[in-house]
């Protein structure tokens, strides 16, 4: 059986829970016979495992916000090449944990880079290649920023580059995600994160479901 | 007193002798009291060299050709935030060994890119500040490449990416820097570089000056 691959990405603020709701879509796809790929920007690749060091290294605080998005869309070029595209080619599903709407909520919004360039780089990096579905989890930030320093304390040695952020920057992040909402309605859809991961997970499959039977 | 800051790039193929010529116009420039700042793509910086660990570990034999563009530009944009402008600013004279025309010839042309994508991340990552003069040190690619070749040999555990590479490469490569020399003739300057050492600074001293009493 030849099925066409598709590619489907998670998007939301740190804390969200979108890494556990992309682990249980996998999961249950899995379980239905899927072939399935999942991966992770920036760090889903041996380089880019290399380029995320680099990004969250607390050493490299001087870091420019045009260099940060550059070395965000090499490893997502190098995800494209080595994960994406052959597994793409043989039928899979793919499973991102972020993709470039995260350069263009945390970059082109947070850091106020603008949306222009971080599409200009996604041509670049990705040739043409974008998510057929993407799932943003959408907590409010309260919540979202007291999952995320929750998380962070009870690991050792976790302070990275972007715990330092200020609340600001997450507010702007956050209005990046509802421009991406707004500007694609079909493909960036929004799901509920507030609730117990099961209630939330049903949402994300049910969303999947309309997705499908909308794309056979 | 405060002068213009100037910007000047050296140019050409590995075992041209460009990084040698570069000392010896630093050298006789503090020698004549100018504050001189010298740099290197990739690794002029501490993020910098990171990315070149990256770029020339033979580990990374699968690193894609547009990981490898996007890492050069990320190396350069951190480079002209962290040394470049500010040098510029206090009137320093900033020399880099290679910079983005390196880029043009060897990922545009050598890897058959092309030209527009190397110039569209020059605008994103350096944001507009291009070389004010260019030195393009150019011997024939058998002298190249026999100097190369000895110095890599001498080096223990020198073998790099680069070093795999073809001739037919470094056959376009040269085709790029031609093409340079041909699309900005007042900018980017050949200099041959056949010769002892000596005879090629002369050459680049008698450009150098020709080039500042055109621009006082």
């Amino acid at each position: 059986m030849t099925e066409r691959g598709l590619f489907i990405t998670f998007e939301g603020v740190d804390g969200s829970g979108k890494s556990s709701q992309m682990r249980r879509l996998a999961a249950a796809l899995r379980a239905a016979g899927h072939d399935v790929v999942e991966t992770v920007e920036p760090g889903g690749t041996a380089v880019g495992a290399r380029i995320r060091d680099i990004l969250l290294d607390p050493a490299n605080a001087n870091l420019g916000s045009r260099a940060e998005l550059l070395l965000y869309f090499a490893a997502r070029a190098q995800n494209v090449d080595e994960i994406l595209e052959p597994a793409i080619a043989r039928g899979a599903i793919v499973l991102s944990d972020r993709w470039t709407d995260s350069t263009f909520a945390y970059q082109g919004h947070g850091r106020q880079l603008g949306e222009q360039v971080v599409l200009d780089l996604d041509q670049i990096a990705c040739r043409g290649r974008r998510p057929d579905l993407t799932l943003w989890i959408d907590i409010d930030l309260d919540t979202a920023l007291a999952r995320a320093g929750a998380r962070n304390q009870a690991e050792a040695n976790s302070a990275t580059r972007m715990d330092s952020q200020q609340r600001d920057f997450y507010v702007r992040v956050a209005e990046g995600y509802r421009a991406l909402a707004a500007r694609e309605p079909e493909r960036f859809r929004r799901i509920d994160g507030h609730g117990a991961e099961d209630e939330v997970f049903a949402r994300v499959w049910a969303m999947f479901q309309t997705f499908r039977s909308a794309h056979v």
